[in-house]
């Protein structure tokens, strides 16, 4: 899983560094975390429904590091491919259509660290709100593909907040939930590229069923006030 | 609603004061809550099963507030006189036997401003989780008792952390949902008296379903970190 021992770019550090599919890398949360991740040293193939709808995020992404002085590895792929390729999979896909996306792509996904930022919410006059699951998305996963190692994670950071030109989310953090502790240390380790902090062990990964509906909180609370609002553990 | 304007203990600033029965009120929770309150100058009665065994923790918050050089106006009596005596009603119980109580009450609660801080929880080997409910807590007492104004808030404030000695919780923010606005602003009003500053408006009494089982993502990193942790929403 880990590839490769490299010099981060930001801050010149040496980090683990991964090779990430990003499946919905052209939607702005994937393309907001891939800008993170790539500037931070780790290779990013962004996944769409075809490789010609990705290719062009990716070079908006690499050109975007590099007009930053970065050398960025970025490139762009079919869902399928894309995943093929990485040892870690983030799944930042509406949740429309999530299962059969899964499930298509379970050959790819088998065995590997899946991280899930996906946020099954439905919208109505009255605002945002959670929709009534049996299971969470993450969940869902994992038992669409019962060998992959599936954490939650990434749910609460905001898409226009990753490709911002802040330096860090650095007033957020980033809570991760799973049942596999080895794939959990994989998304708190990605967590520093986003918050400079690592993120935080929320649990296991049926808790995914209170942080990915928790962004519906977050968007009334950013319809309210018109910010771009964040979660923060108090007391670490 | 509006009881008097009285001088805020602590700060001097004149607030609004209300008179606010704690039902549940010696459990840990309600005890911390009614510390702040009273602390900051408004009326709190505590509620119990009985009288009996409401007094004596009266009697122990009005000591410590006492000793601090405050001049506490606390007493106690059953829940029903309780929430009969008061303008806004804080539920404070455990969820077990939670919907018989509310239907106990609902007498004494129609027409007034109730605060649920009810939390729906499990705990099993694997840790807490939040219990899997048509509706939330709150949703069902705004359904038994349809003349209140039924606000969520106050689910994350550790109970130790509200009855330790620091003077605020003010890493923490309270998050406040609701439908009815007068009834929102009478929450994030009271939330000063814990965090130092006004609850965040987080929307729609629906989406108390998220608020409360958050709860067990907040115990699940105590254990975690050995910490108390709270929420604070960034970017506000």
């Amino acid at each position: 899983m880990i590839q490769d021992i490299v010099s981060d770019q930001t801050g010149g550090v040496a980090v683990t560094s991964y090779t990430i599919a990003v499946i919905g890398g052209t939607g702005p949360q994937g393309r907001g975390l891939a800008y993170r991740w790539a500037r931070h040293g780790h290779e990013v193939v962004l996944g769409s429904r075809s490789a010609e709808k990705a290719v062009p995020v990716a070079h908006e992404v690499a050109d975007r590091i590099r007009a930053e002085g970065g050398a960025p590895l970025v490139s762009g792929a079919s869902n399928a491919d894309a995943a093929a390729a990485a040892d870690v999979v983030v799944l930042a896909v509406p949740y429309a259509g999530h299962d059969e996306l899964v499930a298509s792509l379970a050959e790819q996904l088998a065995g590997k660290v899946v991280i899930s930022c996906v946020n099954p919410l439905g919208f109505d006059k009255v605002g945002p709100y959670g929709l009534d699951l049996e299971r969470s998305a993450a969940e869902s996963a994992a038992a669409l593909v019962p060998t992959a190692s599936v954490v939650g994670a990434f749910h609460h950071v905001s898409a226009p907040t990753l490709w911002s030109e802040v330096e860090y989310l650095d007033h957020e953090d980033v809570l991760v939930c799973g049942d596999s502790a080895e794939a959990k240390s994989v998304a708190v380790e990605l967590a520093r590229s986003v918050t400079s902090r690592p993120g935080v062990d929320a649990g296991a990964l049926r808790l995914a069923r209170q942080l990915e509906p928790l962004t519906a909180v977050l968007i009334s609370i950013n319809k309210s006030y018109k910010i771009r609002s964040g979660i923060r553990i108090s007391g670490l």
